[in-house]
């Protein structure tokens, strides 16, 4: 992306540095491709300022993103860039595997939030990606109003990357940066599956 | 994204293992911010794969992704994992540090071209980005006939993802899978410049 210039210079009283520096709620919405990549090629730049970065998986099952695990892990471990902490929300955490009723994810997505909530009051990373963070709030398990306000009173120089289709209203009010992916043409629609290396 | 199913199966013999294994030509497009973020998160699962990945600036100043080639570069080296090699066209081909003329940056993007076109011939690499390679095509420096029978004709198993905002409707045509990027909010609008850690 160009560097650009804003459109407007807003009446808020801070310097071009301090509102360059301000901490950013990051929205990745829509039905396209491209939510959670794209979230994870952020962390990639927030990881070579030397941030901590936390990413917080609210995905279906485990197998997903074991690519992007995978490098994390290796760049978390590497002497240069940030550190890099991988939460899975309820270990193994998958609806479609386990026999599991749907209060069991409920709650296992409710205790990651709380562990979200706690490590943003303490500013335990510089960079946070919760993938997929929207459906528990679709779902109803975690309350909208809950997070919006957690967002709205954290501390410090702390980014939020949220990714997943049908973001709250609410949450996109709030959020500083918002892409919606729309799918122009996607190889299911002719009858191809997905594939190692472009889907995980 | 979860796994799905296609909506419909085509009769073209193939099974479905050899369906799933097409190359695809993937292209990220659109206003909004992610397209190349989201294109090197999908070199994540590539490299995950032990693929060779050929990374390819078609970018205005070599400031830019400055993060993920650090990171790329780290990956690269580790032993997990596979090779990564980045390229930039034209060493520095920056329009806006350089005083050059026009012709030189059409002269360095034909030259990067003509190195994917021997790269995708021999095999070089199993994942390509092609990195704003939308803009050399838009501005004529590069016949976009010339990419779409590159495309077609390419040999294997080779997987290109072309990033760039109005991408050429044939490339459109000719793509497995498009995504549009569409900006629904940006910190730009209120003023706001871009800042380390997100941007770059």
């Amino acid at each position: 992306m160009p560097q650009g210039k804003p459109s407007q210079v807003p009446e808020d009283g801070l310097t071009t540095r301090q509102r360059r520096n301000q901490p950013l709620v990051v929205v990745h919405t829509g039905p396209g491709k491209g939510k959670s990549t794209a979230a994870f090629g952020l962390a990639l730049r927030a990881w070579n300022q030397g941030w901590p970065v936390g990413i917080f998986q609210f995905v279906k099952s485990a197998k997903w993103r074991i690519g992007e695990e995978t490098a994390f892990g290796v760049l978390g471990d590497s002497p240069s860039g940030g550190s890099v902490t991988w939460h899975k929300m309820g270990e193994g955490w998958s609806w479609i595997q386990r026999p599991d009723t749907e209060e069991d994810h409920a709650r296992d997505a409710r205790e990651g939030w709380e562990q979200i909530k706690r490590d943003l009051a303490a500013e335990t990373y510089r960079f946070y990606v919760l993938d997929e963070f929207t459906y528990p709030i679709k779902w109803g398990w975690i309350p909208v109003e809950d997070v919006l306000e957690t967002l709205r009173d954290r501390p410090g120089q702390q980014h939020v990357v949220i990714t997943g289709r049908d973001a709250d209203p609410a949450l996109i009010e709030v959020a500083d940066l918002v892409t919606e992916m729309t799918k122009v043409k996607h190889p299911m629609d002719r009858g191809q599956k997905g594939q190692k290396g472009i889907e995980w």
